[in-house]
Protein backbone atom coordinates (compact mmCIF):
# COMPACT_ATOMS: atom_id res chain seq x y z
CA UNK A 1 0.00 0.00 0.00
CA UNK A 2 0.96 3.47 -0.94
CA UNK A 3 0.95 5.42 1.94
CA UNK A 4 0.84 9.33 2.36
CA UNK A 5 4.45 10.72 2.81
CA UNK A 6 5.38 14.23 4.45
CA UNK A 7 5.69 15.64 0.92
CA UNK A 8 2.43 14.61 -0.20
CA UNK A 9 0.62 16.13 2.92
CA UNK A 10 2.48 19.40 2.07
CA UNK A 11 1.48 19.24 -1.72
CA UNK A 12 -2.22 18.89 -0.44
CA UNK A 13 -1.76 21.31 2.13
CA UNK A 14 -1.09 23.66 -0.26
CA UNK A 15 -3.23 22.99 -2.84
CA UNK A 16 -5.67 23.59 -0.49
CA UNK A 17 -4.38 26.82 0.72
CA UNK A 18 -4.37 28.04 -3.30
CA UNK A 19 -7.46 27.66 -3.18
CA UNK A 20 -8.70 29.22 -0.16
CA UNK A 21 -6.97 32.08 -1.29
CA UNK A 22 -8.73 32.31 -4.55
CA UNK A 23 -12.14 32.70 -2.96
CA UNK A 24 -10.89 34.66 -0.28
CA UNK A 25 -11.52 32.37 2.58
CA UNK A 26 -8.77 32.05 5.24
CA UNK A 27 -8.97 28.01 6.29
CA UNK A 28 -7.56 24.97 8.37
CA UNK A 29 -6.23 22.17 6.45
CA UNK A 30 -5.41 19.32 8.44
CA UNK A 31 -4.47 16.07 6.47
CA UNK A 32 -3.79 12.59 8.39
CA UNK A 33 -2.43 9.27 7.35
CA UNK A 34 -4.27 5.53 6.86
CA UNK A 35 -3.84 5.11 10.78
CA UNK A 36 -5.58 8.98 11.25
CA UNK A 37 -2.89 10.25 12.95
CA UNK A 38 -1.91 13.91 11.67
CA UNK A 39 0.67 14.15 9.07
CA UNK A 40 0.31 18.07 9.05
CA UNK A 41 -1.79 20.78 9.60
CA UNK A 42 -1.82 24.56 8.32
CA UNK A 43 -3.47 27.29 9.56
CA UNK A 44 -3.96 30.21 7.34
CA UNK A 45 -3.72 34.01 8.45
CA UNK A 46 -6.72 35.09 9.88
CA UNK A 47 -8.63 32.03 10.05
CA UNK A 48 -10.76 30.74 13.09
CA UNK A 49 -8.94 29.38 16.08
CA UNK A 50 -11.66 27.14 16.63
CA UNK A 51 -11.64 25.54 13.59
CA UNK A 52 -7.63 23.79 14.43
CA UNK A 53 -9.56 21.18 16.14
CA UNK A 54 -12.43 20.99 13.76
CA UNK A 55 -10.57 20.70 11.02
CA UNK A 56 -8.56 17.95 12.50
CA UNK A 57 -11.43 16.35 13.76
CA UNK A 58 -13.08 16.02 10.23
CA UNK A 59 -9.68 14.69 8.51
CA UNK A 60 -9.46 11.72 11.59
CA UNK A 61 -13.61 11.03 11.10
CA UNK A 62 -13.17 10.78 7.16
CA UNK A 63 -10.45 7.89 8.27
CA UNK A 64 -12.54 6.41 10.59
CA UNK A 65 -15.40 5.71 8.96
CA UNK A 66 -13.81 5.99 5.03
CA UNK A 67 -16.69 8.10 4.75
CA UNK A 68 -16.99 12.32 3.34
CA UNK A 69 -17.99 14.23 6.56
CA UNK A 70 -20.83 15.31 4.43
CA UNK A 71 -22.69 11.84 4.07
CA UNK A 72 -22.41 11.34 7.70
CA UNK A 73 -24.16 14.63 8.36
CA UNK A 74 -27.02 12.99 7.18
CA UNK A 75 -26.97 9.83 9.27
CA UNK A 76 -26.28 11.57 12.51
CA UNK A 77 -29.42 14.09 12.09
CA UNK A 78 -31.77 13.21 15.13
CA UNK A 79 -34.16 10.67 14.16
CA UNK A 80 -31.39 8.89 11.76
CA UNK A 81 -29.57 6.13 12.30
CA UNK A 82 -26.34 7.30 13.32
CA UNK A 83 -27.77 9.89 15.65
CA UNK A 84 -25.41 10.56 18.87
CA UNK A 85 -22.43 9.25 16.90
CA UNK A 86 -20.54 13.16 17.42
CA UNK A 87 -20.05 12.52 21.04
CA UNK A 88 -17.99 9.10 20.66
CA UNK A 89 -14.41 8.78 20.15
CA UNK A 90 -14.25 11.52 22.89
CA UNK A 91 -16.10 13.54 20.67
CA UNK A 92 -13.60 13.66 17.55
CA UNK A 93 -16.57 12.66 15.30
CA UNK A 94 -17.23 15.85 13.16
CA UNK A 95 -20.16 15.20 11.65
CA UNK A 96 -20.77 18.42 9.20
CA UNK A 97 -19.30 18.75 5.55
CA UNK A 98 -15.23 19.11 4.50
CA UNK A 99 -13.48 15.58 5.95
CA UNK A 100 -12.62 13.67 2.88
CA UNK A 101 -10.94 10.59 2.43
CA UNK A 102 -8.05 9.87 0.18
CA UNK A 103 -7.65 7.32 -2.25
CA UNK A 104 -5.75 5.14 -3.98
CA UNK A 105 -8.05 3.19 -6.26
CA UNK A 106 -10.14 2.18 -3.98
CA UNK A 107 -8.24 1.60 -0.74
CA UNK A 108 -8.54 5.01 1.59
CA UNK A 109 -5.05 6.15 2.60
CA UNK A 110 -5.19 8.73 4.56
CA UNK A 111 -7.83 12.11 4.91
CA UNK A 112 -7.95 16.06 4.46
CA UNK A 113 -10.22 18.12 6.60
CA UNK A 114 -11.22 21.48 6.25
CA UNK A 115 -12.68 24.42 8.85
CA UNK A 116 -13.06 27.86 8.65
CA UNK A 117 -15.33 29.41 6.34
CA UNK A 118 -18.81 28.51 5.13
CA UNK A 119 -19.55 24.54 4.14
CA UNK A 120 -19.52 25.57 0.37
CA UNK A 121 -16.21 27.55 0.62
CA UNK A 122 -14.31 24.74 3.01
CA UNK A 123 -16.05 22.25 0.62
CA UNK A 124 -14.29 23.74 -2.82
CA UNK A 125 -10.75 23.85 -0.66
CA UNK A 126 -10.96 20.44 0.59
CA UNK A 127 -11.75 18.85 -2.80
CA UNK A 128 -8.68 20.94 -4.43
CA UNK A 129 -6.87 19.28 -1.68
CA UNK A 130 -7.83 15.90 -1.92
CA UNK A 131 -7.66 16.19 -5.71
CA UNK A 132 -3.75 17.39 -5.48
CA UNK A 133 -2.93 13.91 -4.33
CA UNK A 134 -4.79 12.40 -7.12
CA UNK A 135 -2.88 14.00 -9.51
CA UNK A 136 0.32 14.28 -7.47
CA UNK B 1 -25.74 -15.19 39.85
CA UNK B 2 -24.14 -16.87 36.70
CA UNK B 3 -21.25 -14.61 35.44
CA UNK B 4 -20.66 -13.91 31.89
CA UNK B 5 -16.84 -15.67 31.54
CA UNK B 6 -13.82 -15.10 29.20
CA UNK B 7 -15.06 -18.61 26.94
CA UNK B 8 -18.97 -17.18 27.33
CA UNK B 9 -17.77 -14.32 24.97
CA UNK B 10 -15.33 -15.91 22.86
CA UNK B 11 -18.57 -17.81 22.04
CA UNK B 12 -20.44 -14.36 21.96
CA UNK B 13 -17.84 -13.21 19.81
CA UNK B 14 -17.64 -15.82 17.33
CA UNK B 15 -21.20 -16.03 16.80
CA UNK B 16 -21.37 -12.45 15.94
CA UNK B 17 -18.49 -12.75 13.39
CA UNK B 18 -19.77 -15.77 12.02
CA UNK B 19 -23.29 -14.09 10.87
CA UNK B 20 -21.58 -10.69 10.26
CA UNK B 21 -18.69 -12.75 7.30
CA UNK B 22 -22.31 -14.39 6.05
CA UNK B 23 -23.74 -10.94 4.87
CA UNK B 24 -20.50 -9.49 4.28
CA UNK B 25 -20.31 -6.57 7.21
CA UNK B 26 -16.81 -6.28 8.67
CA UNK B 27 -17.81 -5.11 12.02
CA UNK B 28 -16.13 -4.55 15.72
CA UNK B 29 -18.30 -6.69 18.07
CA UNK B 30 -17.13 -5.79 22.27
CA UNK B 31 -18.78 -7.75 25.28
CA UNK B 32 -18.87 -6.82 28.66
CA UNK B 33 -19.77 -8.46 31.94
CA UNK B 34 -22.31 -7.72 34.63
CA UNK B 35 -20.14 -4.87 36.14
CA UNK B 36 -20.19 -3.48 32.80
CA UNK B 37 -16.36 -3.73 32.47
CA UNK B 38 -14.81 -4.84 28.71
CA UNK B 39 -14.71 -9.05 28.83
CA UNK B 40 -13.58 -9.50 24.79
CA UNK B 41 -13.89 -7.13 22.15
CA UNK B 42 -12.60 -7.94 18.41
CA UNK B 43 -12.60 -5.79 15.34
CA UNK B 44 -13.08 -7.95 11.79
CA UNK B 45 -10.47 -7.35 9.34
CA UNK B 46 -11.49 -3.63 7.30
CA UNK B 47 -14.23 -2.62 9.33
CA UNK B 48 -14.03 1.09 10.51
CA UNK B 49 -11.36 2.11 13.20
CA UNK B 50 -13.77 4.49 14.39
CA UNK B 51 -16.40 1.87 15.62
CA UNK B 52 -14.09 0.22 18.46
CA UNK B 53 -15.30 3.11 20.69
CA UNK B 54 -19.10 2.84 19.55
CA UNK B 55 -18.97 -1.26 19.78
CA UNK B 56 -17.26 -0.72 23.34
CA UNK B 57 -19.81 2.15 24.30
CA UNK B 58 -22.62 0.47 22.87
CA UNK B 59 -21.77 -2.72 25.15
CA UNK B 60 -21.48 -0.78 28.11
CA UNK B 61 -24.55 1.14 27.76
CA UNK B 62 -27.02 -1.67 27.28
CA UNK B 63 -25.60 -2.94 30.86
CA UNK B 64 -25.44 0.57 32.15
CA UNK B 65 -28.89 1.45 31.68
CA UNK B 66 -30.46 -2.58 31.38
CA UNK B 67 -31.98 -1.58 27.93
CA UNK B 68 -31.37 -2.25 24.36
CA UNK B 69 -29.50 1.06 23.08
CA UNK B 70 -32.35 1.23 19.93
CA UNK B 71 -34.98 1.29 22.71
CA UNK B 72 -32.73 4.21 24.54
CA UNK B 73 -32.42 5.67 20.93
CA UNK B 74 -35.99 6.97 21.02
CA UNK B 75 -35.84 8.52 24.49
CA UNK B 76 -32.70 10.84 23.85
CA UNK B 77 -34.26 12.19 20.70
CA UNK B 78 -34.73 16.30 20.93
CA UNK B 79 -37.99 16.91 22.76
CA UNK B 80 -37.70 13.58 24.29
CA UNK B 81 -37.79 12.56 28.26
CA UNK B 82 -33.54 11.50 28.15
CA UNK B 83 -32.44 14.40 25.21
CA UNK B 84 -29.02 14.75 26.30
CA UNK B 85 -28.18 11.63 27.87
CA UNK B 86 -25.15 11.35 25.22
CA UNK B 87 -23.16 13.71 26.67
CA UNK B 88 -23.31 11.62 30.09
CA UNK B 89 -21.12 9.12 32.09
CA UNK B 90 -17.81 11.06 29.76
CA UNK B 91 -20.03 10.46 27.08
CA UNK B 92 -19.70 6.70 26.82
CA UNK B 93 -23.53 6.43 26.13
CA UNK B 94 -24.04 5.44 23.20
CA UNK B 95 -27.82 6.18 21.62
CA UNK B 96 -28.14 4.37 18.47
CA UNK B 97 -29.25 0.78 17.70
CA UNK B 98 -27.04 -2.50 18.20
CA UNK B 99 -26.26 -3.00 22.10
CA UNK B 100 -28.07 -5.29 23.78
CA UNK B 101 -28.04 -6.98 27.41
CA UNK B 102 -27.65 -10.56 27.55
CA UNK B 103 -30.11 -12.27 30.13
CA UNK B 104 -29.92 -15.47 32.20
CA UNK B 105 -33.81 -15.49 32.76
CA UNK B 106 -34.64 -11.47 33.76
CA UNK B 107 -31.03 -11.01 34.93
CA UNK B 108 -28.68 -8.41 32.97
CA UNK B 109 -25.39 -10.81 33.08
CA UNK B 110 -24.13 -8.18 30.70
CA UNK B 111 -24.12 -7.29 27.16
CA UNK B 112 -22.97 -7.40 23.58
CA UNK B 113 -22.14 -3.90 20.87
CA UNK B 114 -21.79 -3.96 17.41
CA UNK B 115 -21.11 -1.04 15.68
CA UNK B 116 -19.62 -1.56 11.60
CA UNK B 117 -22.43 -1.42 9.34
CA UNK B 118 -25.62 -0.15 8.93
CA UNK B 119 -27.95 -0.34 11.51
CA UNK B 120 -29.85 -3.02 10.18
CA UNK B 121 -26.83 -5.09 9.14
CA UNK B 122 -25.47 -4.68 12.62
CA UNK B 123 -28.81 -5.39 14.36
CA UNK B 124 -28.72 -9.10 12.73
CA UNK B 125 -25.24 -9.24 14.15
CA UNK B 126 -25.98 -7.88 17.71
CA UNK B 127 -29.02 -11.00 17.51
CA UNK B 128 -27.06 -13.52 16.57
CA UNK B 129 -24.05 -12.89 19.18
CA UNK B 130 -26.73 -12.38 22.01
CA UNK B 131 -28.37 -15.60 21.35
CA UNK B 132 -25.57 -17.32 21.01
CA UNK B 133 -25.12 -17.20 24.93
CA UNK B 134 -28.71 -18.25 25.40
CA UNK B 135 -28.12 -21.18 23.23
CA UNK B 136 -24.54 -22.05 25.38
CA UNK C 1 3.50 -3.96 4.36
CA UNK C 2 1.93 -7.35 6.47
CA UNK C 3 -0.89 -6.09 8.40
CA UNK C 4 -2.06 -7.78 11.12
CA UNK C 5 -5.13 -9.58 11.02
CA UNK C 6 -7.79 -10.42 13.34
CA UNK C 7 -7.41 -14.03 13.19
CA UNK C 8 -3.36 -12.89 13.67
CA UNK C 9 -4.85 -11.17 17.14
CA UNK C 10 -6.53 -14.20 18.19
CA UNK C 11 -3.45 -16.41 18.06
CA UNK C 12 -1.41 -13.84 19.85
CA UNK C 13 -3.99 -13.16 22.71
CA UNK C 14 -4.45 -17.67 23.09
CA UNK C 15 -1.16 -17.82 23.42
CA UNK C 16 -1.30 -15.41 25.93
CA UNK C 17 -3.92 -17.11 27.78
CA UNK C 18 -2.19 -20.15 27.59
CA UNK C 19 0.64 -18.68 29.21
CA UNK C 20 -0.88 -16.96 32.02
CA UNK C 21 -2.93 -20.15 32.55
CA UNK C 22 0.03 -22.05 33.01
CA UNK C 23 1.77 -19.94 35.49
CA UNK C 24 -1.77 -19.41 37.26
CA UNK C 25 -1.84 -15.13 36.44
CA UNK C 26 -5.91 -14.66 35.15
CA UNK C 27 -4.59 -11.16 33.23
CA UNK C 28 -6.10 -9.05 30.32
CA UNK C 29 -4.39 -9.22 26.55
CA UNK C 30 -4.80 -6.46 23.87
CA UNK C 31 -3.56 -6.72 20.29
CA UNK C 32 -3.80 -2.91 18.37
CA UNK C 33 -2.65 -2.93 14.75
CA UNK C 34 -0.34 -1.10 12.92
CA UNK C 35 -2.34 2.21 13.26
CA UNK C 36 -2.77 1.63 17.26
CA UNK C 37 -6.43 0.75 16.93
CA UNK C 38 -7.57 -2.04 18.87
CA UNK C 39 -7.83 -5.35 16.95
CA UNK C 40 -8.75 -7.30 19.73
CA UNK C 41 -8.65 -7.90 24.10
CA UNK C 42 -9.56 -10.49 26.31
CA UNK C 43 -10.01 -10.19 30.06
CA UNK C 44 -9.30 -13.87 31.61
CA UNK C 45 -11.85 -14.88 34.74
CA UNK C 46 -11.09 -13.00 37.94
CA UNK C 47 -8.49 -10.76 35.68
CA UNK C 48 -8.22 -7.01 37.47
CA UNK C 49 -11.18 -4.69 36.01
CA UNK C 50 -8.86 -1.27 36.70
CA UNK C 51 -6.45 -3.27 34.33
CA UNK C 52 -8.44 -3.07 31.37
CA UNK C 53 -7.63 0.35 30.67
CA UNK C 54 -3.88 -0.41 31.33
CA UNK C 55 -3.62 -3.21 28.71
CA UNK C 56 -4.88 -1.23 26.01
CA UNK C 57 -2.78 1.57 27.10
CA UNK C 58 0.12 -0.69 27.07
CA UNK C 59 -0.81 -1.84 23.48
CA UNK C 60 -0.96 1.27 21.88
CA UNK C 61 2.07 2.90 23.73
CA UNK C 62 4.09 0.78 22.39
CA UNK C 63 3.00 1.16 18.71
CA UNK C 64 3.02 5.29 19.17
CA UNK C 65 6.81 5.01 20.17
CA UNK C 66 7.77 2.02 18.72
CA UNK C 67 9.40 0.74 21.63
CA UNK C 68 8.78 -1.86 24.56
CA UNK C 69 7.10 0.40 27.17
CA UNK C 70 9.65 -1.29 30.00
CA UNK C 71 12.35 0.60 28.13
CA UNK C 72 9.99 3.96 28.15
CA UNK C 73 9.85 3.30 31.80
CA UNK C 74 13.60 3.98 32.68
CA UNK C 75 12.98 7.03 30.64
CA UNK C 76 10.16 8.41 31.92
CA UNK C 77 11.10 8.28 35.37
CA UNK C 78 11.41 11.68 37.62
CA UNK C 79 14.87 13.32 36.42
CA UNK C 80 14.85 11.48 33.61
CA UNK C 81 14.49 12.85 29.79
CA UNK C 82 10.75 11.94 29.19
CA UNK C 83 9.29 12.42 32.74
CA UNK C 84 6.00 13.76 32.17
CA UNK C 85 5.16 11.88 29.36
CA UNK C 86 2.97 9.41 30.68
CA UNK C 87 0.32 12.71 30.98
CA UNK C 88 0.61 13.34 27.10
CA UNK C 89 -1.91 11.49 24.90
CA UNK C 90 -4.62 11.58 26.53
CA UNK C 91 -3.01 9.62 29.71
CA UNK C 92 -3.40 6.76 27.29
CA UNK C 93 1.32 6.67 27.37
CA UNK C 94 1.53 3.47 29.57
CA UNK C 95 5.16 3.46 31.40
CA UNK C 96 5.85 -0.01 32.72
CA UNK C 97 6.42 -3.06 31.37
CA UNK C 98 4.45 -5.31 29.17
CA UNK C 99 3.54 -3.46 26.49
CA UNK C 100 5.75 -4.70 23.25
CA UNK C 101 5.55 -3.99 19.37
CA UNK C 102 4.95 -6.82 17.08
CA UNK C 103 7.37 -6.62 14.24
CA UNK C 104 7.50 -8.11 11.00
CA UNK C 105 11.81 -8.20 10.47
CA UNK C 106 12.39 -4.29 11.56
CA UNK C 107 9.10 -3.50 10.65
CA UNK C 108 6.43 -3.05 13.67
CA UNK C 109 3.30 -3.77 12.35
CA UNK C 110 1.44 -3.46 15.76
CA UNK C 111 1.77 -4.34 20.06
CA UNK C 112 0.38 -6.51 22.14
CA UNK C 113 -0.12 -5.48 26.25
CA UNK C 114 -0.51 -7.56 29.22
CA UNK C 115 -1.44 -6.29 32.55
CA UNK C 116 -2.89 -8.09 35.39
CA UNK C 117 -0.37 -9.75 37.59
CA UNK C 118 3.32 -9.08 38.64
CA UNK C 119 5.40 -7.34 36.13
CA UNK C 120 7.20 -10.41 36.03
CA UNK C 121 4.42 -12.30 35.35
CA UNK C 122 2.32 -10.02 32.87
CA UNK C 123 5.95 -10.27 31.19
CA UNK C 124 6.57 -13.85 30.45
CA UNK C 125 2.74 -13.39 28.93
CA UNK C 126 3.12 -10.62 26.98
CA UNK C 127 6.52 -12.55 25.40
CA UNK C 128 3.96 -15.58 24.75
CA UNK C 129 1.92 -13.45 22.93
CA UNK C 130 4.43 -11.29 20.79
CA UNK C 131 6.13 -14.60 20.15
CA UNK C 132 3.32 -16.56 18.92
CA UNK C 133 3.37 -14.08 15.79
CA UNK C 134 6.43 -14.70 15.12
CA UNK C 135 6.39 -17.93 14.42
CA UNK C 136 2.77 -17.65 13.22
CA UNK D 1 3.05 43.54 18.19
CA UNK D 2 4.32 41.24 14.93
CA UNK D 3 2.49 38.51 14.38
CA UNK D 4 3.45 34.88 13.47
CA UNK D 5 1.76 34.09 10.13
CA UNK D 6 1.12 31.00 8.47
CA UNK D 7 4.06 31.83 6.21
CA UNK D 8 6.73 32.40 9.01
CA UNK D 9 5.04 28.40 10.19
CA UNK D 10 6.44 27.00 7.39
CA UNK D 11 9.88 29.03 7.48
CA UNK D 12 10.04 27.63 11.15
CA UNK D 13 9.08 23.79 10.10
CA UNK D 14 12.03 24.05 7.28
CA UNK D 15 14.28 24.64 9.21
CA UNK D 16 14.03 22.49 11.71
CA UNK D 17 12.70 19.49 9.23
CA UNK D 18 16.09 20.56 7.17
CA UNK D 19 18.67 20.35 10.82
CA UNK D 20 16.39 16.69 11.62
CA UNK D 21 17.30 15.20 8.33
CA UNK D 22 20.59 16.15 8.57
CA UNK D 23 21.09 14.55 11.67
CA UNK D 24 19.02 11.23 10.48
CA UNK D 25 16.76 11.95 13.13
CA UNK D 26 12.43 12.02 12.02
CA UNK D 27 10.56 14.14 14.61
CA UNK D 28 7.41 16.09 14.99
CA UNK D 29 7.43 20.00 14.89
CA UNK D 30 4.52 21.62 16.01
CA UNK D 31 4.46 26.22 15.78
CA UNK D 32 1.97 28.02 18.04
CA UNK D 33 0.96 32.12 17.53
CA UNK D 34 1.46 34.24 20.67
CA UNK D 35 -2.36 32.81 21.72
CA UNK D 36 -1.02 29.45 22.16
CA UNK D 37 -3.32 28.36 19.16
CA UNK D 38 -1.80 25.80 16.82
CA UNK D 39 -0.53 27.53 13.87
CA UNK D 40 1.58 24.83 11.53
CA UNK D 41 2.46 21.20 11.78
CA UNK D 42 4.58 18.35 10.42
CA UNK D 43 5.28 14.80 11.24
CA UNK D 44 8.06 13.83 9.36
CA UNK D 45 8.20 10.11 7.35
CA UNK D 46 8.66 7.73 10.15
CA UNK D 47 8.65 9.88 13.69
CA UNK D 48 6.98 8.49 16.23
CA UNK D 49 2.95 8.80 16.03
CA UNK D 50 2.82 9.36 19.88
CA UNK D 51 5.12 12.76 19.43
CA UNK D 52 2.16 14.14 17.43
CA UNK D 53 1.02 15.16 20.40
CA UNK D 54 3.81 16.06 22.85
CA UNK D 55 5.19 17.92 19.86
CA UNK D 56 2.26 20.17 19.49
CA UNK D 57 2.06 20.24 23.77
CA UNK D 58 5.30 21.35 24.10
CA UNK D 59 4.95 24.20 21.62
CA UNK D 60 2.20 25.57 23.67
CA UNK D 61 3.55 25.17 27.36
CA UNK D 62 6.66 27.28 25.69
CA UNK D 63 4.11 30.07 25.33
CA UNK D 64 1.67 29.19 27.96
CA UNK D 65 4.25 29.94 30.96
CA UNK D 66 6.99 31.93 28.22
CA UNK D 67 9.79 29.46 29.30
CA UNK D 68 11.68 26.69 27.37
CA UNK D 69 9.68 23.25 28.36
CA UNK D 70 13.10 22.64 29.26
CA UNK D 71 13.58 24.67 32.36
CA UNK D 72 10.14 24.11 33.54
CA UNK D 73 11.20 20.32 33.85
CA UNK D 74 13.76 21.21 36.65
CA UNK D 75 10.85 22.89 38.34
CA UNK D 76 8.45 19.88 37.95
CA UNK D 77 10.06 17.48 39.31
CA UNK D 78 9.02 15.87 42.65
CA UNK D 79 9.83 18.08 45.33
CA UNK D 80 10.25 21.19 43.66
CA UNK D 81 8.13 24.07 43.14
CA UNK D 82 6.12 23.44 40.43
CA UNK D 83 5.67 19.57 40.73
CA UNK D 84 2.19 18.37 39.15
CA UNK D 85 1.97 21.10 37.03
CA UNK D 86 1.87 18.37 34.14
CA UNK D 87 -1.74 17.49 35.04
CA UNK D 88 -3.31 20.69 34.86
CA UNK D 89 -4.34 22.40 32.02
CA UNK D 90 -6.29 19.51 30.50
CA UNK D 91 -2.64 17.51 30.94
CA UNK D 92 -1.59 19.44 27.99
CA UNK D 93 2.00 20.69 29.97
CA UNK D 94 4.76 18.98 28.88
CA UNK D 95 7.21 18.94 31.09
CA UNK D 96 10.47 17.74 29.54
CA UNK D 97 13.20 19.50 26.79
CA UNK D 98 12.32 20.85 23.32
CA UNK D 99 9.46 23.37 23.50
CA UNK D 100 11.29 26.91 22.86
CA UNK D 101 9.38 30.21 22.77
CA UNK D 102 9.57 32.54 19.72
CA UNK D 103 10.86 36.34 20.59
CA UNK D 104 10.89 39.33 18.40
CA UNK D 105 12.92 41.37 20.90
CA UNK D 106 12.01 40.27 24.29
CA UNK D 107 8.31 39.87 23.43
CA UNK D 108 7.35 36.19 23.22
CA UNK D 109 5.09 36.51 20.02
CA UNK D 110 4.71 32.02 19.28
CA UNK D 111 6.29 29.06 20.42
CA UNK D 112 7.98 26.24 19.12
CA UNK D 113 8.01 22.14 19.60
CA UNK D 114 9.51 19.39 19.02
CA UNK D 115 9.16 15.65 19.73
CA UNK D 116 10.46 12.58 18.53
CA UNK D 117 13.87 11.92 19.19
CA UNK D 118 16.42 11.82 22.26
CA UNK D 119 16.01 14.81 23.98
CA UNK D 120 19.74 15.98 22.53
CA UNK D 121 18.42 15.67 19.15
CA UNK D 122 15.26 17.34 19.90
CA UNK D 123 16.68 20.07 21.27
CA UNK D 124 19.14 21.12 18.26
CA UNK D 125 16.13 20.91 15.90
CA UNK D 126 14.19 23.17 18.13
CA UNK D 127 16.78 25.30 18.31
CA UNK D 128 17.36 25.56 14.54
CA UNK D 129 13.71 25.93 13.93
CA UNK D 130 13.44 28.54 16.81
CA UNK D 131 16.71 30.29 15.10
CA UNK D 132 14.83 30.26 11.18
CA UNK D 133 12.46 33.28 12.75
CA UNK D 134 15.25 35.28 14.31
CA UNK D 135 17.09 34.99 10.56
CA UNK D 136 13.57 35.68 8.84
Amino acid sequence: MHAIQTLDARTIIDAGIAEAERIGNPTNIAVVDASGCLLAFARMDDAWRGSVDIAIGKAWTARAFDVETKALAKLAQPGADLYGIHASNGAKVMIFACGMPIKEGETVIGAVGVSGGTGKQDEGVAEAAAQAFARG
